[in-house]
């Protein structure tokens, strides 16, 4: 192979070479390797993994079904870890027939598969501004027309959405065909939209005929105060395709997700994630849920973030100045800090980093530009003692630049 | 819900549409519940699967790994795995750099990551008749318009390719974007590509300008003979992206398959096949394959896979009628068999299952129509006792219609 050939770089399509220049690799490579309390991915604690339970499942999936777990399809396990996604909505009003419920490789992978079914290139899809970055990488891959909805204390502002979406009917641009929202412990800011709220984007969405992505990755991790009614489960019409992972409550390296939405999403969100799911994985987990491994690890589980977020919250309040605001989550990983205008965080990360803490920077966050002044922090990853110690490395970074 | 509401319907993409209502369902369904000997699908046999050097994997991870192997992004045994691949492709000449492979949640998945990074809506997408029929549904969802080129004894016919390409010049049709081939143990008819025909190929690809996807699924199985070089290895201007699976050697529960190509090629891929792998599972193959594991079990899968293979051409000779002919393939798992042009092994089916024996008809492995008089038929799952079984089933289901 001649390096200095890519004859392949030419046929290679116009989103997904836009896609690879608009790579964020470099700046994520550094806050990676950097030696500091690391405040910025979403990562499970390591703790919270469980080796031994799923080493156990193992060898009982091989025990009980033999080859059959390892074979196309797999076995009764692969197929239980869908009755467990079934049974856990049920609990919050989402009534989920078999042909209402498909595993993925994880919730991006979700994400992507609801993308492939529904945007063709150029379609309109709304986003929360800030929102996922991850999200925002998979939309690119699908040429999709970025707009955004603001977000303020109670998740997406659904007015000054509706207000948008009436400007832009009035001057002729096209509506939207998917709008993406993460209601629960939003990511990045982890604020959370109410009832109320969360009908009125769904008549929003009959008015202007899209449909609604619901990431709720970190529904299962609250913390305090009472859920509002899954989107999906106030879907009268069938357009609410609701994704959730195994990722927070299990492990990352499961790789494994779900889709939850009508007969006809659900037939077509299979028909473009080819090759299916991780049988052996799908067994091991799903073993691991009959055994009641994942209803008795939750309350542990939400114990330990709770721990970790008052920590992070009390640490912020007795540290950082008087100047910076940040929100007050009830669940999930992520605070988010607003800073005064002039800071710019993407430029104070070397510091940061060099003061001993790690962040997501908040224009990481936007499909363009903003919030150059705020940033994420994540308290899910480490001990509550290096939070502390982490937020105190912020607040000195921050300090002298007020 | 209302079950009779379907808003997300009219929000489909017309590809994912089309998809949908191509679907074989029924047909599959119908063999995979059938009572009968299984001469229809590419599974292994059960036996086949390493449980016992699996179990021991996921504890030996676990014990030297800890909680990294269930983190983002895994630790060193799952990126042993991309090792693996590297050592294996290198012993047949080629030679990959770390940014020139890729891992994939099976080679269904690769092949679809590869014509995500390539095809645009529309573009022409070559195929040879017969092909994989996996494959032919994940072309339908990506809006190709695929022409075919025809297999003889030898693979993919390219002289008729040649001829094709140039016809479609002639009266100002588009030139391909890519070209699917499997020229090894070719799925459905058994054949291989000749070296001479491989390099007439890829000087095709230089001068219509299209890229390569070549699916070696089956190319570790080789029960006789001597192996043609791999395209990749004659891929003097980095056109051609190679896929390949430890389904067949491993187990397809483990859903891992990889992609080898050019950087840029490879960073496509990476950048349309979000979410990643499952770390926990190429941890647990990782671990496998450094053990010595796939090296010491190829030999015998190769034995085993022989011995069905020679049981079922010897009972094809013996039983069926003087009009069938069939390929005799060295390696792989499928035998392609040709019928007197007036019998349809479509309508011949049920019969088939009455008698005990299923097999995939041959209009299966065609975008269109094609190949009604013929049968694929798998070796790969039984014994070589019911092997034997089965032919005599489908013999007394065939000989009636000569």
């Amino acid at each position: 192979m001649d390096d200095d050939a890519a004859a392949i770089e030419g046929l290679l399509t116009a989103p997904v070479r836009a896609t690879m220049e608009e790579s964020t690799y470099g700046a994520w490579r550094r806050i990676a390797d950097a030696d500091a309390v690391g405040l910025s991915f979403g990562f499970p604690f390591p703790d919270s993994f469980p080796q031994a339970e799923l080493t156990d499942a193992v060898a009982a999936v091989f025990e009980e079904e033999g080859p059959q777990a390892l074979q196309y399809g797999g076995g009764a396990y692969a197929n239980r870890l869908t009755e467990v996604v079934q049974e856990r909505a049920a609990r919050r009003g989402i009534d989920a027939d078999d042909d209402e419920v498909t595993l993925a490789n994880g919730a991006t992978h979700a994400i992507d598969s609801v993308c492939r079914a529904v945007l063709d290139p150029g379609d309109v899809l709304v986003v929360e501004a800030p929102t996922f970055m991850g999200a925002l990488g998979v939309f690119r891959t699908h040429g999709a027309d970025v707009v955004t909805a603001p977000v303020d204390d109670d998740g997406m502002d659904v007015d000054a959405l509706a207000d948008r979406l009436a400007a832009r009917r009035d001057r002729g641009a096209p509506d939207p065909t998917l709008l993406y929202t993460i209601p629960n412990f939003q990511n990045p800011t982890g604020t959370t939209m109410p009832a109320d709220r969360r009908r009125r984007l769904l008549e929003l969405a009959a008015e202007y005929d899209f449909a609604v992505l619901e990431d709720d990755a970190y529904g299962d991790l609250r913390y305090d105060g009472d859920p509002a009614p899954p989107l999906r489960a106030l879907d009268e019409d069938g357009r609410v395709l609701r994704v959730g992972t195994f990722s927070k409550t299990v492990a990352p390296g499961v790789r494994l997700g779900w889709v939850l939405g009508d007969a006809a999403a659900i037939r077509a969100v299979d028909t473009v994630a080819p090759g299916g799911t991780n049988t052996f994985t799908r067994s091991v987990v799903g073993r691991y849920c009959d055994a009641g491994g994942l209803e008795s690890a939750l309350p542990d589980l939400r114990d330990a973030y709770r721990n970790r977020r008052d920590r992070l919250l009390d640490a912020l309040d007795r540290h950082m100045p008087p100047d910076a605001i940040w929100t007050e989550p009830e669940g999930g990983f992520f605070v988010w800090v607003e800073l005064p205008e002039d800071v710019d965080t993407t430029a104070m990360l070397d510091d940061a980093i060099d003061a001993g803490v790690t962040y997501l920077p908040g224009a990481m966050f936007y499909p363009d530009d903003g919030s150059e002044h705020c940033l994420r922090l994540s308290f899910s990853y480490e001990d509550p003692d290096a939070i502390e110690r982490g937020v105190e490395a912020l607040a000195e970074t921050v300090r002298p630049r007020l």
